[in-house]
């Protein structure tokens, strides 16, 4: 059996059962990580000697019968801005390139708590801060589907080491799809949670009103293992909400009786790739034909929502980096995009900070409503399939628009408004590059928006084609 | 029997009685008015035909046995922010100066419940933005103790309006000290409550963060019956807790056993008049005559309070006149000090926006600690008597300082920390000039401040002396 692209529901009852073991499950993530990551730059740090000691760990535990759940002696990666105790966590900046924590992140925490064994640390955007994971510290994260081109970002090592085989999931952040944008231009499904739903205590922060913690990996039902065991009330995070917990993925298996899903024309649709726009309209007609009706929503503040994150996003990216000392003294220290945008992060005014808090209770609003209506919204996760590395623009509709704006705007309403979004595969272009399809639900709603996803993924055999490397 | 100066406390069992009638009340409380009014600039609306017929029902009501309560039938006034249906509330400004709400806010209909009678909107700094209530608009509000002088503000009209005899009571707002500093520099008691007491509702914003809303009245009895009216959570202001009654005046009467008051030296007694310092260390000298602990408390923070609540009070501000389509359109509509204010409120940065936050909560954390060791501080509301009008610069300590900053900086740090905070008459400069005792108390302590307001004002004869007009 060629182990690598296993998931973790196949390969959790062979481990239970001690049909496979960890620690031979470890040799075959690390023997791929060898042999791949020197042309990915998936991973910044790959700690073989402690996931070793770690699977070991896990095979005793199991042979004594002390299986602790699905995660139980998987590899997994983490997102180089989660810190990890004892393992540098750089967030894919010359700053924290020395920086090893003293404590776990609680993701990480909770993680380690399952069984999950820890292999590595995923590239990412310097700082979570950009889209194409092109990392001037420590390379350029490629894309496994075709190496010439990105993997997305800011999670882009993360996604790349998923889709490669070099993990088996990863916990990434998302502040403007960092999350679900990799996940749709690696092939693989990418989950930001509800607001509050996970715990950010221990992640490096980019801007802690839009920041997200959450899974990425090869299902939907493998997403929903992880999510389950990071998710939580944690005192260190005051925005943590206290929740019943998620019956995940138990509970994955079947759609409501009557679906509504609605399809927001305005905003969503404007400025598609030819093929991402047929893709979404296809997989629409899909849940129609399952018996789902489709709805024509509206959200026009979204017209307000690039403005409006972007007033956010810089200030509060700014603020943080002041106040650890960082910015102006060592700008000479980040990279050339990240540094402009800290420079712009320092002229936002007071005055904007305050609307966009505005705009997002009303665009909050709008979702609100919509979802008074519908179960979940059905919308691109990206308007183009992976560009090139070191591409700056694309035209689309014979509109110039900047690579980081194309792959943010259709993502950023989510975060905005705090709701759950998962990318799950919904395709390929004609040269054979993955594309995502966005579900996102009503605030709390993880459920419906993973048991559409699981019903659209098992429809389809998009998960079963991987990349030749 | 001379009414003018008669208390809420005093007339209340006589109204009830019927042995004082509320049209009589008015009537005397209207003599003063137009007496004085033209004069102290204290009253912007008089509303003398509807308070007539609030005063007839009240009297009705009292003879049919349908007594509501120690407000019933008594002339009170609010300052011209607070929204009353059918009645012009102009905020003291020409933008505002034919706006006549279709509702009260929560505050305005809550006394109306009581069976308060409005007898006028008073004359306010324009907007609330300022601490004289010079108002280019409506007429400078003297200070009925030395007409020479501003009353303090930016509730001015209501604290010469209650120091002159013109209402029993009235309700302000205290954004940086807009309730406490006109009660000192007119010998009244003026009570800002803890953040969430009372609904700002219906009140126009001047910071939200930093908006309170609170009664002056001559007395504390009078002002707890006041507060106890006003408070309670709001649907309509959503950062209105849900707390338990305030029992109020009833508790008031015994002090704590073991009674332990906090003197932060730094700060609050740096750059005082001596005539304020003594006064202020000679009511701490009673206190611990009483038998109270009198422990030196630090809040370092303090220092950075001015700037903290500058950036909070200017952005927010400025945001609200644009968002209301005032500014910068009708700048020239504005008062000279308001308008530069609002220019210099669109220049703050939003990263120190994020940062007065930051400070705030540190802030917030040094009171808690304090008062983990006293039960309230005891300092002075400003460092000087009443200014002249016209005034803008003093000199304390030979160092030079706007009126306006040398008034607001002692009153700040508990509109930052959202704490109760109430200024009490605490004695007279040589010229006869009146000054106040400002005493903190823990979040949600209304009770132990006016507590110890009460005892204060009980054992001297302050409250007893009226400016002579």
């Amino acid at each position: 059996m060629d182990l690598a692209f296993q998931t973790i529901e196949q390969l959790a009852p062979l481990l239970k059962k001690k049909k496979v073991s960890p620690v031979e499950l470890l040799d075959a993530v690390l023997a791929r990580i060898e042999a791949l990551n020197p042309k990915l730059n998936a991973y910044i740090t790959v700690c073989a000697a402690a996931a070793r000691e770690q699977a070991k760990r896990a095979e005793r535990e199991i042979a004594r019968g002390r299986y602790r759940g699905p995660l139980h002696g998987i590899p997994i990666s983490l997102k180089d801005n989660i810190a990890t105790k004892g393992i540098r966590t750089t967030a894919g900046s010359k700053i924290l390139a020395d920086n090893t924590p003293r404590e776990d992140a609680t993701v990480a925490k909770r993680l380690r708590r399952a069984g999950a064994v820890l292999v590595g640390k995923t590239n990412l955007h310097e700082f979570a801060y950009g889209v194409t994971t092109e990392n001037p510290h420590y390379g350029s994260t490629r894309n496994p589907w075709d190496t010439s081109r990105i993997p997305g970002g800011s999670s882009g090592g993360s996604a790349a080491a998923l889709a490669a085989g070099m993990c088996y999931a990863s916990v990434g952040t998302d502040t403007g799809g960092s999350i679900r944008i990799p996940a749709a231009l690696c092939g693989l499904v990418g989950f930001k949670p509800t607001y509050g739903r996970v715990s950010a205590c221990g992640t490096i922060p980019l801007s802690p009103t839009l920041d997200h913690v959450g899974p990425l990996a090869r299902t939907v039902t493998d997403a929903a293992i992880v999510l389950r065991t990071i998710t939580g009330r944690d005192p260190c995070d005051t925005t943590t909400l206290a929740l019943p917990p998620l019956t995940l993925p138990e509970n994955l298996g079947k759609l409501p009786k009557r679906l509504r899903l609605g399809l927001p024309r305005d905003y969503f649709f404007d400025g598609l790739d030819e093929e991402v726009r047929r893709a979404i309209l296809k997989a629409a007609k899909h849940f129609e034909q399952w018996g789902a009706e489709i709805i024509e929503v509206s959200l026009p503040s979204l017209a307000d929502s690039v403005e409006t994150s972007n007033h956010i996003a810089l200030a509060e990216a700014t603020h943080y980096h002041q106040r650890q000392g960082w910015w102006p003294p060592r700008a000479a220290d980040y990279g050339e995009d990240v540094r402009k945008r800290l420079k712009m992060g320092a002229d936002v005014r007071a005055v904007d900070y305050i609307r966009a808090f505005e705009m997002q209770r009303r665009i909050r609003a709008e979702f609100e409503c919509a979802f008074a209506l519908v179960d979940a919204l059905l919308v691109p996760v990206t308007p183009v399939p992976a560009p090139q590395i070191s591409q700056k623009m694309l035209s689309l509709g014979g509109e110039e628009e900047t690579v980081r704006a194309a792959l943010l705007r259709l993502c950023r309403p989510a975060n905005l408004a705090g709701l759950p979004a998962v990318s799950v595969p919904c395709g390929f272009t004609s040269p054979g590059l993955p594309l995502g399809l966005q579900l996102i639900g009503p605030a709390c709603g993880e459920e419906i928006v993973l048991r559409l996803a699981l019903a659209y993924e098992q429809a389809h055999g998009w998960r079963k084609q991987h990349p030749v490397l």
